[in-house]
């Protein structure tokens, strides 16, 4: 697939040019760092419509205070949930902090992407996000978690954010769907330590599954505002080692 | 060192019945746990004067919203300022979600502990914190950052809640205090895949660094109220399978 090709295969599922653009920048970006399980595969992934696709489904912010929001994906595509979400809180960025949960929000693509979009506005952010269940036990059974990322991004006014962004797999889904890893490769990293990201799987399962209102995988993400500015000093004690994030 | 001579010792060093309880049910439960790192070992530590002891120091909470709290460990040891920002959260729960900063809060001992009081308490809760730099770049170089443990703990109607407390060290610095571990093993786990838990460590090590308004160790801790009761189910699927946190 071609540049060219991601935008007009957005537009013939039928999403208008903004939700097109909107799309269509996730999965170039996916593209240019190397997370190919993010990117065009997954605009392949979407035409066999793995999802209920509705291209006019519009989410929806179902509370609003100061420190909390939730929000419910309504039937879009949870790329244009976090999207939307993350234009809502730079344009109205919490006064110290807010926890946001969006329920029926899936998929979600590379969650660094939105925490990176955050930073860059000045706001440090943590997202997670559930998935079908992917990862099993060390000791064997079903599988009982999602891959559920956790993405941190934070801002600096030297530059550049730094943008944590972990799998607790080994291998993403993304990868298996693009054809450079096995399903049988998809457990929880770490070799014989495997149990210390399962545990990390499962937390933040249930830290989705407890604080959506609807069942079905969702999202939780703080966003706050910075009282400090620790990035310069980390990037000089790393002396140019390459930091979470950095190209 | 036996049970009684851990309340004798911390008497010894000054603390009030009050607070000699509050640490020592710590420490008892971190030995009962098998986390001797985070046990006996401390009481000892502590007798080595490692921070600046001042038994009769109180923390002090000084911004209090509904959504938002920092709190300033104020002399106080990290123990006592995470039990006292406990109580106050159980005392006055969330009506949906509040983050609570502590600044200058340290030594933390074992996340789970506290967390797990908030879920037995019906509120879920997720809470990191910092500590001196001890995992390096897993390319080399010095010591970048503490190994910064997440523990999630989930309520549920049905019974104990889970408790997930993942360090991002391949042992912790408890266990080289223990004597179980060696300083060379203090490195990020995950072997192959250690960047996974090294990216971990940096990005809760920022999340603190930069919510903070004294730099210092400190501690972020999430406190949300549950919109549902997803753990049954999960156990249910885990089919008798241990679970993190369970004994």
């Amino acid at each position: 697939m071609r540049e060219e090709d991601v935008f007009e295969t957005l537009r013939g599922l039928g999403f208008d040019e903004s939700d097109t653009r909107t799309l269509a920048y996730h999965f170039l970006d996916a593209e240019q760092r190397g997370k190919t399980g993010h990117g065009f595969t997954r605009v392949e992934w979407l035409t066999t419509r793995p999802v209920d696709l509705d291209p006019g489904a519009r989410p929806l912010r179902l509370v609003q205070e100061p420190g909390y929001e939730r929000w419910d994906g309504n039937g879009a595509l949870g790329y244009l949930t976090l999207a939307a979400i993350v234009d809502a809180q730079l344009a109205d960025p919490p006064e110290h902090a807010r926890l946001v949960v969006a329920q029926r929000c899936f998929p979600t693509g590379m969650l660094g992407y939105w925490t990176r979009k955050l930073a860059e506005g000045g706001v440090v952010a943590a997202l997670t996000a559930t998935s079908p269940p992917r990862l099993g036990h060390p000791d064997g059974g079903s599988k009982l978690t999602g891959t559920n990322p956790l993405a941190i991004a934070i801002p600096s006014a030297a530059g550049e954010p730094l943008v944590s962004d972990v799998s607790m797999g080994r291998v993403t889904y993304g990868e298996v769907l693009a054809g450079g890893a096995s399903e049988d490769e998809l457990v929880p990293f770490g070799g014989e330590q495997a149990h210390k990201a399962f545990a990390l799987a499962v937390g933040l399962q249930l830290l989705v599954d407890s604080l959506v209102a609807e069942q079905g995988h969702g999202a939780v993400l703080l966003v706050a505002r910075p009282e400090a500015d620790p990035l310069p000093a980390l990037r000089a004690r790393a002396a140019g080692l390459r930091l979470p994030g950095d190209r």
